[in-house]
C-alpha cells in the first residue's frame, strides 16, 4: 500500500518532514509506504529547489489546490501556526488524513473546529508532537505504565533555549503573536504540556506567569511588510509574545507540576529537560543528550542505589531495532522518521494514532490557561475553558 | 581576643556547630578564638556526653541560666524553630551576641521582634543559612556582582529529597507544624530563599502551592506526647505541614524565578540546585557536588562556549586557601566552620556579619508570603506583610 | 557533475554507506552528485532486497564484473577485510576512484599494496575512518592546529564494548582472524589510532599486551562451514582472535600515548573516548555523546577555570551548518554522510582527501606493531615495519 | 584506653593527620583514644606554632628523643619518604606501633627491612594509604568481595595533576630523587597500586614507560642548599623524577590492568580515577567526586541497565553513619579520620589493620618494577625482585 503525500512548507519543519518521509522506508518495514508526491509552498523557486533536491515528484503554490487533488491521500501541515485551522479543516473535509504540527492553533476555538472536522470526516489526524517519539521519552512512559516509579507526585520541567538573547537579534515572525500565536509559551512550551499529558496524564489547574524581557528589536530584513506602530523607530518593532513563561500546576491525579519555558538562558541550546518522582523511583531527560534516560529505582537495594544512566541505544528500546549497534547514536531528525513510521502504519491498518488533533486541544486547552492565568493573575481551573 | 561560647543544642545542628567551633582555629587565623565554655540542653545526661566528645567546658540545663551567665559572649541556638524567639529576645536583652539556625521564627511577627531586640541591643546577629559559605555559592555571588552573567533574567532553584517517601516513615517532629512552623518550605525552601536573596535580591511578589501527599503517618517511638485527634487510630497521627511547596516569584530586579522544595523525590539525597541565567551567562549548582560550580559565559567564543565545571578548590577560591591542595574536596560541615570564622572575625572588629536577622526577617517574609498565597489561592506582594 | 558509485557489501556497513549517498545530497550541496548505480553482493536475494529499499539502480553479484563496467567512478568496499586489497587494487587497475572501510587490510603488506596500486593509477582513494568527521572532533583537530592546547604531552584512548562478555556468545567472523584478522585491536583499537595520528601525529614506538579471555565459543548458527581443530566438541570454536588489547606509546613529538580497546567492558556500548592534555590546555572526547566536547583552556581565569561542555552543534562547528539549530543533535550515521560529502568535492575538485590509503597504511603498521610488540614482548619501532 | 600519640611531620601530611586525631573521637565510638602527646619536627618554632593550633600536649625536635620516650604508644611518620625507613626500624625497636606515610620507602630493600623490623617487634604497622578508606572506594571493595560484578577482566587507573605544568614552578623537593624517591610515579601512581592490590589483587607483570617532559626548572626560593650540576645556571637545577609514568600489567589472576600517573593533565586536579571490568557489571570511580561511586550491574534489565551514580552517603554505606544525612557530602581529610579510627581499634583489640607494611612491600616492588622496566625497556616480572 502506498499513501501519497502532500507537504505544505518546505523550510525548517518541512526538510525534517522531507526527509523523514524518504528516509522512513529505509530502515522500517512500514505496512504502507509514503510516496513523496506534491510539495507545496507560495515561493515556486523555493518551492522547486528543496522539492528537487528531496524528491517530491511534482509542486504546488497553493494549498488549495493540493487538497483539491484527488491522487493525495496524506496532507502534512508544516506552515506557521495562523494558517493551521483553516488548511486542516479543508482538508478534513476533503477527506484528507492529516498530520500537522505543534502548536495545533492560534487558540482553543481553532483547535476544537479542527479536531471536529477530521473526526466527522473520519480521517487520520496527528500532531507533530515528535518527542513522544524520542526512544528514551517512549522508554520513560513504558517505564511508567509498567509501575517502574510508581504513584506519580511530581513532574518539573523546563525548556530552555538562549537564541534571542541578545537584543538586536531581530524581530522574526517567531516574536510576532499574530502569525506565531505566542512565544517561548506555545513554541517550547507547548511540548513540555504534551510530554506531561503523555507521562502523568491531563491537567486540572495552574497558575501562570510570564515576561518579554526585550520589548522592542530591530526589524527582521526581511520584513518590509510589518507595521511599525505610531512613535516608534522605524526601524525597530514591537515585540508582542512572551521571552519566557513560567507555570505550576495540579494534575487531575494529585501529582504537583512545574514548567518554564525560555529563550532567555545562555548555554542552554534545546534544554528540553524533565524530571518526574513518583512513589517508587524517579525518571529524568535532556533532549540535549537525548540517547540517554537516568532512572532511580526505588527497589534497588539501599546500598547500590542512585540515578542509572540508560542508553537508550538497545534494539528492546523503541524505535531502536531499525536503527544501528547499541551505543551508536541517534539525532533529532529521527524523531520525525518514528513519527512518519507510526501514522504510516496507523493509516494502513485504520486505527488511531497519538498524539492526534486532541491531543492538540487538549495542549491548546492548557495554553490557552497559561495565558487567561497571567493576564487575569488567578488560578485557572482547565475545565473553564 | 576570645568568645566564650554558649551552644543551645546538642542533636544534629549542635554537633555540627559544636565541631565547627572546635576546628575552625586549627585551618583559619580568625581575629578572635572561639573558646568552648557551655553546652545546653534539657537532658542533662545527653548533654554531658556531647560536652565531653566535643570538649565543652561546662553544661547548662536551662538556657535561661545560659544567658544569665556573665561569662559568655556568644549565644548559638540550634534548639527547634518554636522557641527561636524567646530565646534570641532574651539573649539579645542580655547583651549576648547571637547566631541563631534558619528558620528564624515560626513567623513573621517573631522574626521582626528578633531582629528588633537584637538591634536594640547593639548585639552582633547572625542566622545560620550556611551555604552561603559554600565556596561555590560564594564564588557564584563574587561573579555575579563582578557582571561575569550580566542581568539576572531567570533564577530556578529546587531543593529535593526523599527520606519520608515511604508513608510508613514516621510522624517525627520536622513533620509537626507547631514545633516545626512548616515542613519543606522553611526546612528546605528557606535555604533556597536565601540564595535567592543573597544572588538576585529582594523578591517583590509570588504565587505558591503545597501538597501534604501523605496525610497521616505512625506515631514515632519518642512521641508519647503527641495529642491524637478524636477518631484517629491511636497508632498514628496527623501530618500538619507541606511535604512539597512550589512557587514563582517576580523579583524587585524583573529577574523570574521558580522554587520546589519536596520530600518526595526519589534518588534526590540533598539536591539542592539552582540554575541563573543572565544576559551575559549562566551560573548552575547542585550542592551534591559542592565542590562544583557550572560557569556559562556568553563572552566565550561561539566555537569554544559552554558550561564549564568549576572545581571550587583553587586557593584563589572563597575560604579554600585555608584547607588542601587543589582538587581535594571539602564537606558539609565545611560550610559552618566558614560562617563561624566570619562570625568571629565580625564580632572582633565590631563590624556587621550577614546573614542576620534582617535576612532571616525578609526569608520568613517570603515563607509567610507563600504560605499566605497558597491559602488564598493568589499573588502575595511581599510588601503586603 | 555526477560520480556514479557502486557498492559493495550490503550488510552493516552497506546500509551506512548507501544511507548516506542517500541522504548527503539533502542536506550539503557538493561540487558532485553521487548516483547510487550498482550495488554489489554474493547473495542476489540479499543485495536485491537492500538495492530496492536505498534505491540503487542496479545490482552485480560479482565485484570482478561491478569493476569491470564503464560506469562506475566509485567503487566503494565495505566487504570484510580479508577481500579488501584484491578487490581495491583490482579497482585502482580500472581506474575506479576507491571508498574502502577499515582496518584497510590483513597487514602492512597488503595495505602497501593497495596504496601503490591507488598512487600508480591516479585515482583518488579513501579509508572509512568515519570519526575523523565527528563534528566534535573536527573541532578537536581544529582547536589542536589553532594551539589552544599547546604542545600535547598526553594522548590516552579507551574503546570499550560489551556485546561478547557473555561466554555464550557465538563465534561471529569477527571473533575469527582469517576473516578478521584481528580482534578488538583491528576493530576498535584501528579507530583510536587513526584519531591519534589525526590529533597528535606519527608514532614512533610502542609495547603492547593482548588476551582473548573467552577461548572458546558455541559456533553460530551460519557457521556450518567453520572447520572445528580436532579434539574440540563440534559445537564449539576457537577464538582466534584478541577480545582486548593494550598499548603504550611514545609519539615521534615526544608526546605518551595510551590505548585500550575491549569488548569485556560491561555497560560501555560504544565508549570509544580520549583525552589530550597539552601545556596549555586539554580536550576530552566520547562518542557516546558525540555531540558534545569538553575543553578546557589554559588560558581561563584561575577563578573561573575548569572543563567546558561544548555542545557541537553551533553552526560555526564543522559540518553543522548543513543540519539542525543549535541544541539539536545528529547521530553516528551522519558521520559517513559528511564522509561521503568531502570524497564527493575531492573528486570533482581532484584534489586529495583524508584520511586516504596512505593513512590506512599508518594506521595498519601500528595495528602489526602491536601485534609484533605482544607477541615478541618488546618494544617495537613502527620504522622496523 | 587511651593511645599516646607522637606524630613526626607537621606540614601537609602532619595537619592532616592532626586533624584526624583531633576530630576522630567526636565522631567515632572507637574501642582506644588518641592522644596527642607529642609534636615532632626539625625545626622548634614551626612545631610549636602548628602543636598550639591542634592541640599536642608537647613537642620535640629529635625523632630519635620521641622514639626514646617511654610514654609513647604510636609513632606517625609524614617526614619525607627518604627517612621513613630509619625511623620506621627504630620505632619498631623501641617496641612502638607504627603508622607511615606512603610510598613506605626509597625502594623495595629499605621497604622489606621495615616489614621485618615491625614483624619481629610484634607492634602494629600501618602504611597511610588513606584512599582504601573513601566510603565509595570501600563500597566498591565490597561489591567486588560480594561478586557483584564477577570475574574481573580489566582494571584502568589514572591519577592526573596539573601543578607543574609552568616550566616556571619551581624546583621543589618532590622534583628531586634523592627526596622524593620518584615522581608522579611514587606519589600518584603508589595511590593507584595499592588501590589496584586492594580491589584486584597481586601484580604479576608488568611494562612500563616515563618521561621528564620539563627537564630544568628554577630552584625554589628555599633551595639553597641544592647543589646545582657545573655548567648549569645557578638558579636553575635539574629535575630528577618522573613528570609521568605509565604502565600495562597483568595481575596473577589473568586481568589486565593499564596505570597513568602524570602531573601534566591542564584541568585535572586530583583526578584519581579508575574503572573495573568484570563479567558481571563494572565500576568507575573519580577522586574529584568522592562521594559518588558508579557501578553498573549485569544483571539489570537490557530495558533499564547502565551506570548508576550511588551518592556513597547513606548510613548502610562504609563509615558513613559517623556522620551526616544522606546527600550531605564529606571532604578529603575524613580519610585520614577513618584511617586512624581503624588503626585505634586494631591497636586496641591487637588485630592486623590494612594495608600495612606488607602492602607497603609489594607497592614498593611494583613502584620498582616500573623503574626497571621503563629502564630496561622490558616486561618485568614481580617476582623478579
Amino acid at each position: 500500500m502506498n499513501i501519497n503525500v502532500g507537504l505544505i512548507g518546505y523550510k525548517f519543519m518541512g526538510k525534517a518532514h522531507s526527509h523523514a518521509y524518504l528516509d522512513m522506508p529505509k530502515f522500517f518495514k512500514p505496512d504502507a509506504i509514503p510516496v513523496m508526491k506534491v510539495l507545496c509552498g507560495r515561493d515556486e523557486a523555493g518551492v522547486r529547489e528543496v522539492a528537487n533536491i528531496f524528491g517530491w515528484q511534482e509542486i504546488e503554490t497553493s494549498w488549495e489546490r493540493l487538497i483539491e487533488r484527488k491522487d493525495i491521500d496524506l496532507i502534512d501541515i508544516t506552515a506557521p501556526t495562523n494558517v493551521h485551522k483553516e488548511i486542516a479543516v479543508a482538508a478534513a473535509r476533503a477527506g484528507k488524513n492529516i498530520l500537522c504540527e505543534k502548536p495545533l492553533a492560534m487558540n482553543v476555538k481553532e483547535a476544537r473546529e479542527m479536531l471536529e472536522a477530521a473526526e466527522s470526516a473520519g480521517v487520520k489526524h496527528m500532531i507533530g508532537f515528535n518527542y513522544r517519539r524520542v526512544p528514551a521519552i517512549a522508554l520513560a512512559k513504558k517505564l511508567i505504565e509498567d509501575g517502574a516509579i510508581g504513584k506519580i507526585y511530581h513532574f518539573r520541567a523546563v525548556y530552555l533555549q538562549d537564541w534571542i538573547v541578545d537584543p538586536n537579534f531581530p524581530l522574526v515572525w517567531r516574536l510576532q503573536r499574530d502569525v506565531a500565536g505566542s512565544g517561548s509559551l506555545g513554541d517550547l512550551g507547548a511540548h513540555l504540556i504534551d510530554i506531561a499529558r503523555f507521562l502523568v496524564g491531563e491537567f486540572d489547574e495552574l497558575i501562570g506567569m510570564s515576561e518579554t524581557f526585550i520589548k522592542e528589536r530591530p526589524l527582521a530584513v526581511s520584513m518590509t511588510g510589518l507595521s511599525a506602530k505610531a512613535g516608534e523607530a522605524k526601524d525597530r518593532g514591537t515585540v508582542t509574545v512572551d521571552d519566557a513563561a513560567l507555570f505550576l500546576t495540579r494534575f487531575q491525579n494529585g501529582a504537583l507540576g512545574s514548567f518554564e519555558a525560555t529563550r532567555f538562558a545562555p548555554g542552554r541550546k534545546n534544554y528540553n529537560s524533565f524530571e518526574v518522582n513518583g512513589s517508587e523511583g524517579s525518571i529524568v531527560f535532556n533532549l540535549e543528550r537525548m540517547n540517554e534516560l537516568q532512572f532511580c529505582s526505588g527497589n534497588d537495594p539501599q546500598e547500590t542505589g542512585g540515578f542509572r544512566t540508560i542508553m537508550v541505544t538497545e534494539p528492546v528500546h523503541p524505535y531502536i531495532s531499525a536503527w544501528w549497534p547499541p551505543g551508536h547514536i541517534i539525532g533529532y531528525e529521527h524523531t520525525f522518521i518514528h513519527e512518519v513510521y507510526d501514522l504510516c502504519n496507523a493509516i494502513a491498518s485504520d486505527t488511531p494514532v497519538e498524539p492526534n488533533f486532541y491531543d492538540g486541544v487538549k495542549c491548546q486547552e492548557v495554553l490557552e490557561a497559561v495565558e487567561v492565568s497571567t493576564r487575569e493573575r488567578r488560578w485557572v481551573k482547565i475545565s473553564e475553558l
